[in-house]
Parts: C-alpha cells; sequence; structure tokens
C-alpha cells in the first residue's frame, strides 16, 4: 500500500500541516510549539480557540522540567503519553489512580480515586508539573487542596474532558489559578492524549516522535 | 468546591447528557452504547455522524470477547485505557510497540515502530479485537498483513488520529475491509481514549467507571 512509513517524515509533515492550517498569531511565540502538540494530538485544528493559560506558563513549566520537577499525573493513560527520552533531569513519573491506599481513601472521602489519587500524592505537589487529563474530580481535588495550604505546583496542565465537570473545573482554575501557572483547554473537550502532548511540548518541544 | 463527587453518579450524568443531546437513531440498537461510550471519551456529540461500521461489527467483537479473544493494542496508552474489570473471559492484552525486537524491526522495514509491532504480533491476528487508537502506520500494515494472507482479526477498531494518514487508513479499511468487521472513526479524530472506549462498550457496556 502507499503510505508514508518514515517516522520523522510524518512527523516534519504532521506539523507542517497544522502550522499551516492553524492560525497561531494570537500566542505568544511559547506558547506555539504546544498549541501545535495540543492539534497534532487530536487532529483538531480548532482546538487552538480554546487554549487557555496564564502568563508565562510555558517558561514556569519548562524551568521546573529542567529543575527536576516530578510529574503528577491523574491517570495511566497521561503517565503512557508522555515521552520518557524528553525528560532529561530525572523528573519522576507519579500517578497514584491504581494504588490501594487510592482505593480507600475514595471510599473515606466519598470522591472518586482520581481525587483521592491528589491528597496521596499531596506531599509532592510542590514545585511539580501536575498533568490532569481525564477526571474533573482530580482538578476539583487540586484546587482544594491548594486552597486548604498545599504547597503550590509549578505547573497545572489542565485538561480533563467529558460531560460532568469537565468544564466547570476548568473554568474554576482559569477564573482563579490560586497563583499557580497553568494551560488548559476550555470546554468539554480535553483527554490524556491532549494533557500528555502539552507535557511534551514542554520538554522536548517538536522533536522527536512517540 | 461544590462538585459531584461520586462515581455512579457522575457516569450516571455523563450518559444521561450524551443520551440526551446525540441523536443516534441512524444507529443500530447494538452501535448505540459504542456511540454513547465513544462520545463520552472525548466530549464531542458530533464525533457520532463520523462513525462507521461494518454490519454486525458489534456482536462480532463481543462473541469474539466472551470467546476469549486476545486483543491488540498499538499503543500503551490504548491498552491502560482499557477497563480491565471488564475483561471477563482471560482476554490478553498485547502491545508490543515498546518491544526491543519491534525497534530492530522497524529499522529493517523502514517503517514505525507501531507498523512492525503489527507483524511482531502477527501470528496473535487471527481471532484477536486489534484496537488502533494511535498510529496510521498500525492500520495500514494491518491490512498489509492481511492481504499477505495474516489470520484475520475478529474485529478492527480503526481509530489512528492525526495529519498524515489518519484519514487515508481508515478510509482505506472503509473501502475494502477484507472481510473483516471493524467499527472506525472517519476524518482526522480519533484517539487512544476513543479506541479504549470503543473496546469497553463491547466489554461491559454502559457498566462502570475507569
Amino acid at each position: 500500500m502507499d503510505y508514508i512509513r518514515d517516522p520523522a517524515e510524518i512527523y516534519k509533515q504532521s506539523f507542517a500541516t497544522v502550522m499551516r492550517e492553524a492560525n497561531l498569531s494570537s500566542l505568544p511565540n511559547d506558547m506555539r510549539e504546544v498549541a501545535v502538540r495540543l492539534i497534532h494530538s487530536c487532529g483538531m485544528i480548532d482546538i487552538v480557540d480554546d487554549i487557555a493559560f496564564s502568563t508565562g506558563a510555558v517558561k514556569a513549566g519548562t524551568a521546573a522540567l529542567k529543575n527536576g520537577a516530578p510529574i503528577i499525573c491523574d491517570v495511566e493513560m497521561v503517565r503512557h503519553g508522555i515521552i520518557k527520552r524528553h525528560l532529561m533531569h530525572d523528573n519522576e513519573l507519579l500517578c497514584a489512580i491504581a494504588d490501594e491506599a487510592t482505593r480507600t481513601l475514595a471510599g473515606d472521602m466519598q470522591n472518586t480515586r482520581s481525587a483521592a489519587a491528589m491528597d496521596i500524592l499531596k506531599d509532592h505537589l510542590g514545585g511539580a508539573v501536575v498533568v490532569i487529563g481525564n477526571a474533573p474530580t482530580a482538578l476539583f481535588r487540586l484546587l482544594e487542596l491548594i486552597d486548604d495550604g498545599a504547597e503550590q505546583p509549578a505547573l497545572i496542565i489542565g485538561m480533563p474532558v467529558g460531560f460532568v465537570g469537565a468544564l466547570e473545573s476548568k473554568e474554576a482554575l482559569i477564573a482563579d489559578n490560586r497563583g499557580v501557572p497553568y494551560i488548559a483547554v476550555r470546554g468539554r473537550r480535553g483527554g490524556s492524549a491532549m494533557a500528555s502532548a502539552t507535557l511534551n511540548a514542554l520538554a522536548g518541544g517538536l522533536k522527536g516522535g512517540l
């Protein structure tokens, strides 16, 4: 069959198509790589219209990663979407969703496992990059923990997806980010691919493949 | 903060919203659960317009899973999106993307690791459910292997995403499915969340959470 087989060529053509079709002019320079990777991850040019971010978010995220910050993922899909070879500074990948302690705590809290997983990793939040690609309750709970005095993350990538709480949790972050830099996708759209693509853009730019 | 914390209630309201907003009337009954889970996974009601499938695909997929069929995933994100507790029939989850042998073979084939991973798992294709949520080259390669005489899978879930080959590989499947039942999402959209959500619908319907 006739198709492009060379991974480097596939990436090159993909990013070229995105840059040709997308209007990135409203974004600061350092957000454009993030936007390209985000679009690339979902196949939707118009996702660029839903990107929201605080001033300096990219800088804060890249600095944290270079500083060896841990990366906290809400679900395993996010963890597995992150390109390990771009993590050059011993950044630890943390995800507590499948821990037995998380399940128990979720029952005690009467909240989801995704929310309880944030509590389980509470002591790692300070200076971390938190990547939320699935659960609105994880983002809501993260904001609660910060309000309750948890140490502030270096960056929140806030991209939960869906019909109950996704839009609302992201609007809560955007309306009051508690001084924490963030990159989010407004509305119902989001997901682990977009969230990990954002982290990948911060860690590796537009280099390399999956 | 004020948000819904009960996982069962979140699912209930999510699926109710999808069913209220989406027009599923053009779909056969057994495709509707698949459509609801697909929409739920991506937050986009209009994805329903892009669903393509062969007659009897849901029946073929559920029968295969009940028969203990292995599930072949193109990438780890797909594998980790599949709800394990819905796999009640010792279905093995196979993914060769990270195997050292795959990397070597990809170099030899001058194709992507995703494509080579299909070759590595070639002897498991017969009767399997193949779930492709990322790489167009994996779907192209799968079709080539079938053309070259590999045993036929029970079902192909064909949902690669992106700008180079995603649309084309899915149209190649839809135009000539080689007699293999399939469920696909046309166009550039797709992804590991949609692909694993489709498998989850076949394995567990609308029951349960993540």
